[in-house]
C-alpha cells in the first residue's frame, strides 16, 4: 500500500504521546513510548496480543521497513521528520516511533527454567541507569527468570533508554515496581524465596554447594550496591570471582553481574 | 589548597582538547578524553603513571571531589561551565574532564586467568556501540583476558563513551585494533590459539567436554553477529542456551553475551 493510504497524525497525538517521555505520563497513561525501527519492531514481535499497540507513527519512506503491518494499518499514522523529533525528543528515532499499552495483567506463562520445579527471581534496588534495567529485563526474558521486582530509586522499566535496551523483552516476562522493597523480599520470604544479594564483599558463588529451589537475587545501584536494609535481611551475599591479574577493575557493569549470576544460577 | 593555586585554561587548550571528541584526532594526538567525576577517578585510580595524564580540567566547585590531587597538581587546570561544555560536548561531564595519553605499549603485567597457562582473548567484530565496547574492556579486565582486539567497524575504544562505560578499565589490560581481523586471527591460530565464534546458531558451550589452552573468543555485531569470513575459519561455535520460557528474546545483548563467556570460560 501506498504511503497515502495511510492518515496523517494530528497535532494533538503528537502533543499527547510526546509526553510519554515523562514517567508521570506514562503512569498517568498506562501508556510508554518505543523510538526506532529495531526497538518498534522488536516490540511488535513480541506484542501478546493487538491492543497492546496503540499507534505506530511513522515518516514514509520507512513505511516498507516495518513487516506485516496490514495488520494494524488503522493504527499508523504518518509524520514528517520535525514531528518524529517532538515525539522522541531525540534524533535517534529514524523516524519510527510506537506508542504501546503497559501490561495490565502479568505473563501467565510458566517461568520456570533448566531444573523443574525451581524458580529465580530477580529484585532491582535502585538501578538508576536505564540502559541498565532494560538489559537486565533483556537477558531474564532469555533465561526464563520467572519475575522482575523494581525497588526504589530503579530506572522506570519503561523509559525509553530501558525500551530501546530491552530488544522487545518488555513483553516477554512478568515485572512489577514496589515502594518497599524489603517489605517484597519479605513477603516473598514467606512465599518460600530465598533472598540472595549480590555484592562485592560476598561469597565466591562456585562455594556453594546447592541453591535452593526458589529463590530472589537482588541486584545494586551501580556506585553503592545494596542499601544496608535489604543487605541485613539476606540469606546469601554472593560474588563473582575475578582473574588473579594484579591490575584489576573495582567491579563489573551491573547489568553484567546480574546477567553472569542470571546465567551460572539458571544453567 | 584553595582554588586560586591553579592555572586558569586556556582558549587554546579548551580548542585542541574539545577536538578530542572525534577519533581522527584522538588517533593523531595519542590522546584521549574522560567526563565525568566518577570516570575520570576511576581513571586516575589506575593510571600506569603518571606521565599518563596529559591535562585535568575542573570547575572550582569540584575540586574537593578528587583525591591525592597534589601529586599532579601542575597539570590541573580550572574551568567554567561553559568551557566544561564546549570540552566534552555533553551536559554529563559534571565539571570535570580528564586528557590522558593512548598506552603505547601494551601492559605487561602476567595476563592468565584461574587455570595456569591457560590464554583467553576476545577479538570484537564490527561491535559497533561504544557503551559495548567499553563494558566489555571492564568485564575482560575483571576477568584477566589477556588480549583485546579490535577489528574493523568496531567502535573507537577511546571513544568518550567507551571510556565512561569501561570505568577506568582500559588501562588494565592489553587492546589493539586491526585492520583486518581474519588475517589476525589466522596470525593467532599459527601461534597455538583456537578461534571461537559466539553466535546463535553455535553448539551450547556446555556441551564442550574442554577447552584449549589458548583460545580467541569472537564478538560479533549487534543486530547481524560475525561476519561470514569470519565464521567460516571458526573452530568453534557457541552458543548461550537460553531458558526454556516459549516467549523468548532473540538474543542477549553483546557485551552480555561476551561477558557471560567470559565468565564461563575463566571460572
Amino acid at each position: 500500500m501506498t504511503s497515502s493510504f495511510y492518515k496523517q497524525a494530528s497535532k494533538s497525538q503528537i502533543k499527547r504521546f510526546a509526553k510519554l517521555q515523562l514517567k508521570k505520563f506514562r503512569d498517568k497513561e498506562k501508556l510508554f513510548l518505543a523510538e526506532g525501527l529495531r526497538t518498534v519492531t522488536e516490540l511488535l514481535n513480541h506484542l501478546p496480543d493487538e491492543q497492546c499497540l496503540t499507534a505506530l507513527f511513522i515518516e514514509p519512506a520507512q513505511l516498507c521497513s516495518i513487516p506485516n503491518k496490514d495488520r494494524f494499518h488503522e493504527k499508523i499514522f504518518l509524520i514528517d521528520h520535525e514531528e518524529g523529533y517532538r515525539l522522541s525528543g531525540t534524533s535517534t528515532a529514524q523516524g519510527v516511533v510506537g506508542i504501546f499499552s503497559q501490561q495490565q495483567s502479568p505473563v501467565t506463562a510458566k517461568a520456570s527454567f533448566g531444573r523443574v520445579e525451581q524458580s529465580l527471581a530477580v529484585a532491582l534496588d535502585d538501578v538508576q541507569d536505564p540502559g541498565n534495567v532494560g538489559t537486565i529485563v533483556r537477558t531474564a526474558a532469555w533465561f526464563g527468570i520467572s519475575d522482575l521486582i523494581c525497588g526504589p530509586g530503579t530506572a522506570d522499566r519503561y523509559n525509553p533508554k530501558a525500551i530501546r535496551a530491552g530488544a522487545g523483552s518488555i513483553f516477554c516476562m512478568r515485572h512489577y515496581g514496589v515502594d518497599d522493597l524489603r517489605e517484597e523480599l519479605e513477603r516473598m520470604r514467606r512465599g518460600g524465596y530465598e533472598i540472595c544479594c549480590s555484592s562485592l564483599q560476598g561469597t565466591d558463588f562456585r562455594d556453594f554447594d546447592a541453591w535452593p529451589e526458589k529463590m530472589v537475587l537482588v541486584i545494586g545501584n551501580e556506585a553503592n550496591g545494596i542499601g544496608q536494609e535489604i543487605l541485613t535481611i539476606a540469606d546469601r551475599h554472593v560474588t563473582i570471582p575475578h582473574g588473579r591479574d594484579e591490575l584489576q577493575v573495582e567491579s563489573l557493569n551491573a547489568a553484567v553481574s546480574a546477567s553472569i549470576l542470571m546465567a551460572m544460577l539458571t544453567l
